[in-house]
């Protein structure tokens, strides 16, 4: 126990973490109209992937929760580990995590409730995969390919196969590769801007 | 776009997101005086897990970030899922988050700073184990076994051998089993207390 002060404990560890998307947000994103379909939904990831490149708040890549049968947009995420210095903001954990804010729920995937799905303009990584199999989204969408975020720099870190087939056995469908191309020029626009490839 | 209203964009989104740990962490932490050696920084992360229970402010899991070659204390988690309605807020990760917010760097390795290391009081899960590989640390040091969470219902993920030999092909030393009986003893408490085996 540390020394008290005054009849009080100094808390040691400072003060707690504020964690928000960047304030352009809302002026890209529609949150009032439905997103219809794989492609329509992965487009929204990549074109917060582009704004995060272009206003240079971020790594390449960005990501959403919606409701999976409506298209009912619940919450957006981009890469914030420089912006915030904070290695585990990539954007999928960002978009994970202001969905159950905003829901008031550590699972997406309550017992009768609507389903909920993540979209990524990229492959997550390890860290990712790991937070959405806890986050309850039954449904995955990727665009870019962990090889297209390795040939940038970027780790994924120790993804396998089987990785993606223990999360398959729990009822979690992955769809990879839709629109991977669009996803790519994004990744390839950081590049020719010089952006900086943080990393462990 | 959202429509306009009084010449502004409404926030769709909604607010962001805080994160902190419970407020009798300081009540129980000796923020002052360095920790030494294995065992003396993995009873902090157990004893930190066992409050967690005792206190009810979420699961049997604790972790604590250290400067290695000092032992002084960064920052603390403990497990916070329920809590904080967030399924990401391990005690790993919240350990890590307050540590880089801190030192208010995105890495604890950073180069000609000291080095860092991760203290669990259980086997990190798959999400766990990517965080710290971004996180910097250089070495992680584990108590309670991967079986043992799992014995008590927790799922820990798709961590794999060859997940523990990624991590260390990239420099970062893994030490696991140390004290594991008492950090055993203290899953078997939660159990005893009915606690919550929360999950996707």
């Amino acid at each position: 126990m540390g020394p008290p002060v005054g009849g009080r404990q100094i808390a040691r560890q400072g003060g707690g973490l504020s964690i928000d998307t960047p304030p352009w947000i809302d002026s890209v994103v529609d949150w009032q109209r439905p997103y219809v379909g794989d492609d329509d939904r992965v487009r929204l990831a990549i074109s917060l992937a582009r704004e995060n490149v272009l206003r240079a708040t971020g790594g390449p890549f960005g990501a959403a929760v919606f409701q999976a049968a409506t298209g009912r947009l619940i919450a957006v995420g981009v890469n914030s580990v420089v912006r915030l210095q904070q290695s585990a903001l990539h954007g999928e954990m960002l978009a994970l995590m202001l969905a159950q804010r905003r829901l008031n729920s550590f699972t997406l995937g309550a017992h009768g409730g609507p389903g909920h799905e993540l979209v990524s303009s990229c492959d997550p990584c390890a860290m990712c995969l790991g937070a959405l199999l806890w986050s309850g989204v039954r449904r995955v969408v990727a665009s870019a390919s962990r090889d297209d975020a390795m040939d940038l720099g970027f780790d994924e870190g120790p993804v396998f196969p089987e990785s993606y087939r223990y999360l398959e056995e729990r009822g979690i469908e992955i769809v990879r590769g839709v629109l991977r191309e669009e996803a790519r020029a994004v990744l390839d626009l950081y590049r020719s801007r010089g952006g900086q490839i943080y990393g462990g």
